[in-house]
C-alpha cells in the first residue's frame, strides 16, 4: 500500500500519465513492469493510483539505480509501447526525497 | 491534468493516503483545499488520483511556501480532522525535483 522506505535521503521517480484510447495490453504490461521494477537493485517500493490522471510513484536508493530501470531492455520495450499506443501525454519527475512524516491510526 | 512546472529545481509533495472508514465532510474539504492550495503563494500545481491508495503531489516554488503551507490555519484544521476522521494511514514526503522529461502525442 504506502511503501515504507528507509533513511533519508532516497530518491522518487513521479510518473504521471493521461491514456490514449488504445488500452490493449496496457494492464498486462504494467503489472509486468510493476514485478520486473520490484527486482531492480536499489528498489525501495512502489505506489500507484489512476483516476483522471494516473500517477505512478516509485521509490529508489541513488540515481544510479534510476538510470540503471530505465535502460532495462524490457523496460525500454515498454517506454517505446507506451509512447506508440498507451499514454496521449507523460511527464517524468526524478526527486530527492529531503523530508518526511508519517501518520498511522 | 498533468500539471507543467517552470524552471528546475522545484519542490514536489507527496501525500500518501489510505482512507478510513468515516468519510463523512471529506470530499468538501478536499476540494476546498485544493482550491486553497491553488491561492498559495509559490504553488505552481498539483495532480492527484486515488484506488486503493490516494495519491495527491502538489508542486511548489521552494520550501518556505511548502512551510507557509503547512501552516495555513485552514489546513491546519483540515490536517487535524484527517488525523482525527478521514485517514488510516498517511505519509508525507518532501521532495526536490532535480529532473524531468516530457512526452505528449
Amino acid at each position: 500500500m504506502i511503501a515504507s522506505n528507509p533513511d533519508i535521503p532516497y530518491y522518487a521517480v513521479i510518473f504521471t500519465s493521461v491514456k490514449s484510447s488504445h488500452s490493449e495490453g496496457y494492464s498486462e504490461m504494467a503489472e509486468a513492469m510493476h514485478k520486473l521494477a520490484a527486482q531492480q537493485s536499489g528498489f525501495l517500493g512502489v505506489e500507484s493510483a489512476r483516476e483522471e490522471v494516473g500517477i505512478t510513484v516509485s521509490y529508489w536508493k541513488d540515481l544510479e539505480s534510476i538510470k540503471q530501470w530505465k535502460l532495462n531492455s524490457q523496460h525500454l520495450l515498454a517506454q517505446k509501447k507506451g509512447r506508440e499506443q498507451w499514454y496521449s501525454q507523460y511527464k517524468t519527475r526524478i526527486c530527492r526525497v529531503e523530508r518526511e512524516y508519517s501518520f498511522e491510526q
